[in-house]
This record gives structure tokens, sequence and C-alpha cells, in this order.
């Protein structure tokens, strides 16, 4: 017999922001995705054959063997020095960005930056502009300040630019500044598009001309599989306002979750502060292990495979999907990244259609997740690096058959 | 020549909260503690002997030859499930706590689950309670959320108990309730001081008369080295009302930012959503490191080590203040954990001082850095597993001329 004991009221106790903080559309599908006989195009996982595992075993062993007892110790706030100084070397020799060592802050993933950017700069229904869609971890950091959303609907190259400065002076006519313009202009997660040069200067542009902030992310600029490489955003900003952000996830491993933001000083100081009370200090083990990862040239043998091994997926599945879906859905074809975006006849909804899916061994994010204000109900996002060749090809058709079965 | 551009103004764009952040004494100690002629009790740093270095690096061998892919992979945001399940046996073997492994989430660090835990209680201007002095991370994290601090004064064997009692019926008048009660029962953070098994009861006793959730931080437990072992709170609670704390920087590496909070399902759960934008996932590599550090039995072996380290380290230090310090000086005899807590004579400001003890070549934290209420300024807290044996009597020697000095 259990002993009955008085169980306490934990809800009422919860703070405001935690009320209202809901389960992400990523995060439930990945049960299923787990299940052996679904094919997943949800989850946003590199593959496996991604990572240099003999590469990193050698680093690893080379640390404890040279440096274990610094590996294993707390390290400062901001990160270990040579890391910041060699990712400050290599953002200027690849992508021509300016910013030293001091304008870089080390965190546990780029996730991390999400969060501390938005917590440094939002107040609760302050103003915050994204592309729409827009990334979903994005949306659940963001969501945790509560702010307002001004979702801005994103084209071919890049957001529409006149809905932006529309929006822009609709907050300003209010009195409330926007706080930041958070982009991904290259292949954008979840949509698989990337930002023309035009319409990156072009929000330069205007974040100069009304004084704004933007917050540019920037996971897959190394993962491009066809056309020219675009300069990012930050390589033009001369007036500081731009916070750039980066990650080792889709280079080297996201399970040692090791991300940065590069920005100005100020910024800087701001997330250093806040992370002293968030989490202390950056993983120090996955830091060495990057810093050998970068001096030794390893990422610039192991990103061409890396792209190899995505570009074959991707065309397996823009092939796919040529062949298997139905004349009326239409999808993207990224150029790098680990996304691409599919919209179906208008009458379907891609939340209802997800448990057929499923029942057909066949799963992917529903389009709903990535807006802010709940729109995209006929759209889905498809990853395809993580599966098996022979699996993209099966899951599309499994896929095709049950929107053609779902239109008619 | 430098081109002249416009610099934005970034400071009318902080959010309130990031506009009252402000830096830890600890931190900006940390600055002196590495000039290698400094002899430094500052910082909270575990001993690099303490790191089982070679066991580490057997581990990680293992880990890339059997299970590389997933421990780079990311992995679910409450943690893998091997380490969860080893955690939730080794806490009911050894402390007679009971909770699943559902119950059970990874952070990375336990300075995460003090940010995690007060995002999820607690609006601004809500109350906590804690102990003074209390951990100067915990004032980082809590602050962070803009709450009221009603700090209760402890005493040698636990806080206060009228004086929190006395605290919290002021808080219900105000029909405030105190969102939950933040302790360090065994070896506490800045203190070193225990609370006794009756305030430990008292605590739990007055919690279920409140209704009241207890956040218990239990960091240096197993560090124990003498006297006998005092069970946590969390194995008295029959209301799910305690939420524990554990961490693997004390036992294991600090470096790998492991930690994990204990609480009931709905905690849990709202941790986990609040993580999803926070960090995704902790650290993956960390968590197999920790998986094979239990199972292996690593853990048994190298405690009993780092208690004999520290155990000697404290001896020389309590030794060294007896022998350096002036009369009117008293200090606590930790039975274990890392640090020591001074206090001298009251007309000495130990900010004020510190500027002399640098001079001389010794560091220490300033007390007034673990009140959230600016009290503690003639106290100071010593760490003492970092430094050499020889300058732990070195570093106490100079200490104590500066303060004779000071009082001369």
């Amino acid at each position: 017999m259990h002993q009955l004991v008085k169980i306490m009221d934990v809800d009422s106790k919860f703070s405001d922001i935690s009320k209202i903080l809901k389960g992400s559309a990523v995060r439930e599908l990945l049960k299923y995705a787990e299940q052996p006989d679904v094919i997943s195009f949800g989850g946003g996982m590199p593959n496996p054959l991604s990572f240099p595992i003999k590469d990193i075993e050698d680093i690893v062993h080379y640390i404890f063997e040279n440096n274990g007892a610094k590996a294993l110790q707390y390290g400062s706030t901001e990160g270990v020095e040579e890391l910041r100084e060699l990712i400050s070397k290599r953002l200027k020799s690849k992508y021509n960005i300016n910013g030293k060592k001091e304008n870089i802050i080390m965190l546990n993933g780029s996730q991390s930056g999400l969060y501390m950017v938005s917590k440094v700069f939002l107040n609760r229904k302050d103003y915050v502009i994204s592309e729409a869609p827009t990334y979903v971890g994005a949306i659940a950091a963001f969501n945790a300040q509560d702010p307002t959303w001004l979702a801005i609907d994103l084209q071919k190259d890049g957001m529409n630019m006149e809905e932006l400065e529309d929006k822009i002076k609709f907050a300003m006519k209010e009195k409330k500044i926007p706080k930041f313009i958070y982009v991904i202009p290259t292949f954008q997660n979840p949509a698989g598009l990337t930002w023309s040069l035009d319409k990156r200067k072009h929000l330069l542009e205007l974040a100069n001309k009304y004084d704004l902030i933007i917050f540019e992310d920037d996971p897959y600029s190394e993962i491009r599989f066809s056309g020219e490489p675009l300069p990012p955003i930050k390589s033009f900003d001369t007036e500081d306002r731009v916070i750039y952000m980066g990650t080792f996830s889709k280079v080297l491993s996201p399970g040692i979750r090791l991300g940065y933001v590069l920005a100005n000083d100020q910024i800087i100081r701001k997330i250093a502060l806040l992370k002293q009370g968030v989490d202390l200090c950056t993983n120090v083990l996955s830091q060495y292990l990057a810093i050998e990862y970068l001096k030794r040239g390893i990422i610039d043998k192991q990103v061409p495979k890396i792209v190899e091994l995505y570009r074959k997926k991707r065309d397996i599945m823009l092939d796919s999907l040529e062949k298997y879906m139905p004349k009326d859905t239409t999808w993207t074809r990224p150029d790098g990244g680990m996304f691409l975006w599919v919209t179906v006849n208008e009458k379907i909804d891609t939340t209802k259609l997800l448990q057929k899916a499923l029942e057909n061994k066949v799963a992917y994010v529903v389009g709903t997740g990535f807006y802010p204000d709940g729109r995209g109900k006929n759209s889905m996002r498809l990853n395809f690096t993580y599966s098996k060749d022979e699996d993209i090809v099966e899951g599309i058709k499994r896929l095709g058959n049950v929107i053609k079965k779902e239109i008619s």
C-alpha cells in the first residue's frame, strides 16, 4: 500500500514566462524519428559519417598527453583565448569579417547565442524581427523573453524588403524600436533559401538608416554544394551593428556543443556578464578540441568531405521529389545546408497529415513550427543530411503517396 | 588614416535586466589570480591533481572506439538515459534519495541549474530566500530574473530558523509567497559550514507548513574530510517539494560542464522546455564520459584521493591561520568542500584591503560578493584546494601581515 502524502501545488509557483513555454514541433517529432522503421526527415542532425571521429580521437589523445589539466579545469567566461584568436583569423581570411578575439565569446552551442542575445536585448513585448519561416530554436529562445514578433515573408532571394521597411516604420510609429533583426541569410533553416547580395546590402542599409541591430546566424555557410559563395552581412558592417554567430556543430560535431558570437565590445561584455549567471563558462575540453581541429587544418580537409556527402543526398532528395510528388507540390532547391522546404496543396494541413505520414513510416517537421505567428499550415521542412541514400528515395516515395492520397 | 564611421548607440537597446547586470567579485578577482607571483585563495577551482586524467583518457579512447558517432551527435534535451539511470541509482544507494531517471535532467554545469530553476519560478520582484552569505553564482543566476532577496543569516548549524520563519510570514502577509528557499546545506560555499540534522528536518517542516519549494544545491557532499555524513534534505522529502542539484565538477572535472537537477515531473518538464531555448542539449561527450566514470566505479576510487588531497590542504590552511592571523580574526573549520570563511576586525573593509593584499601578492574574494544585500564588509572567502601546500602557508602569512598592518 502506498502512503498517501500531500503533493505540492507546483503550477501556481511557476513564473509567468514558464507558464507560456510550449514544446517545439521538432522535439515532439524526435520521438517518432527514433522508431527504427520510420524514415525521418525531421530532426536536424548532421550525418554521423560527417564526424571526423579518428581525427578527434587523435586530438583528444594529444590534449590529455599535453594539456589535460587545463582542458578539464574551469575556463574563462569568454572562452579560451587561442580559440577566439583562431576564429577571428579564419573569419577574416574566409569572409573578410573584422573582429578581434576580444569581440568573440565562446558559447555552449549557438542555441546559447540565440538565448543570450535575446535575453540581453528583449524586454517583454519588445519587437523582434525575423524571417517567416524562421529557425524553430530561435523561436524557442526568443519566446523565453516573451517578445512581440514581426515575422517578414521570406522570398527566394531574402526578406520581402518592402514589408520589412513597413513593419519597421509601424514599430517606430509606436515608439518601440525593434530590438534586432534576426536572419539566417545562407541556406536558411528551415527554407533552404539564400539571400542575394543585393538584399544583404539592402538589409544593412535599412539597419543603418533606422539604427537597428542585425543578428546574423550563419551555421551553414561552409556547407555549400553549388553556386558562388556570398559574403556574410557582417563583412559589410561599418557601424558595428551586426551580431554574427557561428558554430562547430555542422563542421565538427553538435554533441560537443560549441558555438560563438562575434559582436561589438559592449554586447560581448553584456553577454559575458549574463553568461556568468547562465552557465559560467563554455565546455573547455570542446574548446581545446576545436583549437586543434582548426590549427591542424583538419577542418579544411573535412568540410569538402561533408559537402560531397550532403550534395549527393540533396540531389537524391530533389530527384525523388520530382519523381514522387504530385504536380501542385513545390519545394526549394538549396545550394547548401541541411534542409529544404516543401509546400503542398493548400487544402492540406501538414499537422493533420503527419499522423498519416507516421502510419506510413515517414516523418517530417510541420511548417507551422517555424512561424512565430502560426502560418505555414500547408508546408513542411525536410532534412536531407541524416538519412541513408536509399532511405531518402523510399521516404520521399512514401511521403508522395501520403500527399497524393490526401488530395485525391 | 581611419575612416570615420557612425557608431551605433547600443546602450539604449539593452533590456532592463541586462542594464542591471554587474560583474561578480570572483570574476574580477580571477585576473589577479592569473599573475604567477600572486598566491590566490580566490577563484573556486578544484586542484588539477584531483583530475583522473589517465582514466579519462582511457574512457575517451573507449568512447571513440565504440560509441563515437553517438557521443558527437545531438542528444535529447533531458540527457542520455543511461547516465540519468546511473545517477538515480547512486543517489538512492548513497543518500536514500528517491528519484527515477525521468526526474533527472542533465545540464551544462550546475550553474545552468541555478539559472534554469530561477527562470522557471521567478517573476521580477518575486521573493527568493537564501542563506547569507550564499554562493556568488546563485546571486548572478537569480539576479538575471531581478528578484527580491530575503537573505537569512547563516549560523554554525544552518540558517537562523526564527529569522527564516519571520521572513516567510512577512512575505505571506504581502500575499507574495517566496518562490523557493535556496540552500547549500553541506560544506556551504562560501562559508564552509554544514547544516545540522535538526535544522535540515526543521527546514523541510517549514517548507511543508508554508507550502514552499526548497532548492538544495549539493556540490560538495562527496568531499568530506571529517565528521559523520549527513543526509541531504531531499532524502526526507515526502511531498516532492525539494529540488536537488548535483554536479560532476568536484568529483570528475569542471571543464566538462556537467551537472543535473532532480525534481518532480512538472518541474523537470518546465526546465526541459526552457532548455530547448537556452542551449538545446547538454554536452553529449561529457555525458558518455560520466557514464563510464560511474559504471567502472572510478568515482569511488578517485573521491578518496581527492578527499586526502584536500584534507591536508585544509589542515595546512587552518594551522597557518592559527599561526599568522591576529587574535580578533575568526574563521570556519569546514569538514569538507573547498572553502572557508574568515571574519576580520570589524573596522576593516576587505574590499579596500584587497588592493593592499594584491600589492603583497596574495588574493581572496571579498565577503560582500556573497551577500545579495551588500553585507559582509569585514569578511572574505578563502579557497584551500587549489594552491600548493607551501603556497598556502606563505599566502596566509602574507595575508596575516596585511591584516595586522591594517589594524595596527
